[in-house]
């Protein structure tokens, strides 16, 4: 059973002179939009779009709040970078090396990560031997250049390595010839990031209340699970499904997924990784392809699409769930081709054949350019297109476009009565920007 | 311009009694045999094959010898281990299980990690702080699971904490519904293999008289560049040329490919990563569908198909190459099929726009069945097109059937003239492996 509702808040909110918009069927209605170059616009300045999430799994109504929070002040912090740079003098220049999308959604998942409520940097969900280790990476659409980290510890800000790495490669070799890195895992990240300036921080800060009660209380489940187990494999098959139904909060990786004034996109993504994983264990959050995935439109593509993923990592590993939707919603209908992607390439994958539940969500965005020939004026603009889908219980997601004065924010749940990680959730919206060129 | 050539040794070996074979274009062959059943075969017991590779990259004349060397020897101990199954009462029993061809691919690359030549395991590379570290990674195209271990320090064989993982993850859920990992990196990865019975190896047993010079040579080179760059970027950029085209022989990655008596194929590949790379650096070896991918034949794929792949690890992790090189042999022409991929996914692919060498290499295993109904007996066999294709200087292949006596053995060279990193070498073979059915 699919369960769908369509979102075209963002939609309403920019095009609220569109009379003829049916709210309804926000996704069908992005395609008419391109070819009906005759409806009313009020050009508002030109301006970016971000979509972030907070994390697939299971989101009490009691935190809720919190999770809403945290995406509202993510996305305004994209949408103010957004204005900086329009207001700035050197706001071209910045532009012109294609760096803004990049930082964009750097800054979101710097908002994300600083919350003690996700389980990225700050709060993270502790591993085995009770430390926190965080996964991250980013791809920029223009250059497909990547950067990524794998459990390092001790850094407040795993993104801001991730995003350092993609940014010194793109700076081409190193001395002696020698390729820059893309993925540094361990000790060796924590090192390369405090020599390219980026200061440590004591593991005992990046704990909160939370996450450590959270490990006491996963550790004692723990050790009473395997006194329970030995010899009694049928009880340890039951407990074992009552352990996923609880779900534990601790799918919940952080992701952003944004398109510039420029209409260049970029993606990433964030993870202290699963409660009381093995020291050293990466997941889908630093493995390229599979945490998140961001291509500018080119040659065959005709749409640019960036897209993060959460859930379970090794699921979304094996999936190379990020790069699957991007290549996915390049066909005409992104909601169908998106639902198609999440039941044939995630839920009924062969590659995750013996596994009894597929958890994980993905945000994606993808956009076109389209242009208006006024009698006054002639308006540019980007056409975005973005959607969520899980298979999860739940999923929160926060939106806004620059044009916004707030952020929309939405806990998308599983229609009552479905079995997470064998349905799934799956909604979206439109949004215009537009801008008048001189 | 391409370089090509063709080999036919093992259909030869195999095929003495079949006078029409033509060994100068033994992939077209391929085709025309499936089609054909009534060409005489001498059936000679079931076997499997294995394909091998020591490292795309520069191997020199003096030291071509060794490498060829352990290349046979790794064929070798994979056929005697074929062999062995036909040969035990419980090899039925073992097959059910499917574990023969990832049994198999382990064997070969601890052979090859074992030889001090090559840079995996014993002997690999140091990094910039003089250690070893070293990734690995495995893929059994029968279950799609995977196995990998990255920036691991102190394991004289990184192949078989992979395999550990991959076969520990085919078990299911841990204690208290734990999902098991995939990738495990650095420290946690050296502790979980530690505790799951693999010994550990002081790191100073792991380096060789040969990796240690090699690294005291490039650590002067490197200060010796860094004094001469400083305001001096134009002698930089020259400086680093000449480094590229000596090669310095730090691509040499081992892997190999193999499809086992039942027709399940496997894959893994191990390297000592990149010369002076920064401590944590993970490669593609480690990466998932960039260093090896096993895809058995299913539904849409007619084709089981097995890659390994060597060279600059961040060029092939940004085009994911073992996957796409897997994906591409599907269609009908293996050899076409390949050579497009490696150019149009690897030399131009859009991902290393802004390279300008681009160098790797693959080995390619693909199979498929086929019956010949003779009139006194049914035989059953699997038909083997072995490729390999690589954009460096150099590649050494070895392959073998475990119907052979000895393993062939080949140093593969881009065509004289041709310019490492922009052209392409691409040859390979066909084997069949029948057997009677009773």
């Amino acid at each position: 059973m699919i369960g769908m509702s369509s979102y075209a808040g963002v939609m309403e909110s920019l095009m609220n002179s569109a009379e003829e918009q049916q709210p309804s069927s926000p996704l069908a209605n992005s395609r008419s939009n391109k070819q009906e170059s005759s409806e009313s616009q009020k050009p508002n300045g030109v301006c970016g779009f971000v979509l972030v999430h907070a994390g697939a799994g299971y989101h009490s109504e009691s935190k809720a709040k919190e999770y809403k929070h945290v995406c509202k002040r993510a996305c305004q912090r994209v949408c103010s970078l957004y204005g900086c740079y329009l207001q700035t003098n050197n706001a071209v220049d910045q532009l012109k090396a294609g760096a803004l999308a990049v930082e964009a959604v750097a800054a979101a998942l710097v908002e994300l990560e600083d919350s003690p409520f996700t389980n990225a940097g700050m709060g993270s969900n502790l591993n085995l031997s009770g430390e926190i280790e965080c996964d991250a990476s980013i791809m920029d659409g223009k250059s497909l250049h990547y950067g990524a980290v794998g459990a390092i510890r001790g850094i407040k800000n795993p993104v801001l390595v991730a995003n350092r790495l993609l940014s010194e490669a793109q700076k081409g070799k190193l001395s002696a010839g020698r390729i820059p890195p893309c993925f540094l895992v361990g000790r060796g990240a924590h090192d390369w990031a405090v020599s390219h300036g980026i200061p440590p921080c004591p593991s005992e800060k990046m704990a909160t209340k939370f996450s450590l009660s959270a490990y006491k209380r996963n550790k004692r489940k723990m050790e009473l699970a395997e006194k329970m187990d030995s010899g009694h494999n049928q009880t340890k098959k039951r407990r074992q499904s009552s352990e996923n139904e609880n779900g534990s909060g601790c799918l919940d990786t952080v992701g952003a997924v944004v398109v510039d004034l420029e209409g260049n996109v970029a993606a990433a993504v964030s993870s202290g990784g699963l409660a009381m994983k093995h020291a050293g264990r990466v997941g889908q959050a630093a493995h390229y392809g599979c945490g998140c995935w961001a291509e500018n439109a080119r040659n065959m593509n005709p749409y640019s699409t960036a897209v993060s993923t959460s859930g379970c990592g090794e699921h979304l590993i094996r999936t190379m769930l990020a790069r699957e939707c991007s290549a996915a919603v390049q066909s005409e209908d992104a909601h169908q081709a998106l639902l198609e992607a999440m039941q044939n390439k995630f839920i009924s994958s062969p590659f995750l054949a013996s596994e009894d539940r597929v958890l994980g969500g993905v945000i994606v965005l993808r956009c076109c350019r389209c242009v208006e020939n006024q009698p006054s004026q002639n308006i540019q603009g980007i056409l975005v297109e973005f959607l969520w889908s899980h298979t999860t219980e739940s999923m929160c997601v926060g939106y806004m476009s620059a044009q916004d004065s707030k952020a929309k924010t939405h806990i998308s749940r599983l229609p009552p009565g479905t079995v997470p990680g064998q349905s799934l959730a799956i909604e979206g919206g439109v949004c215009r920007l537009m801008s008048v060129v001189e």
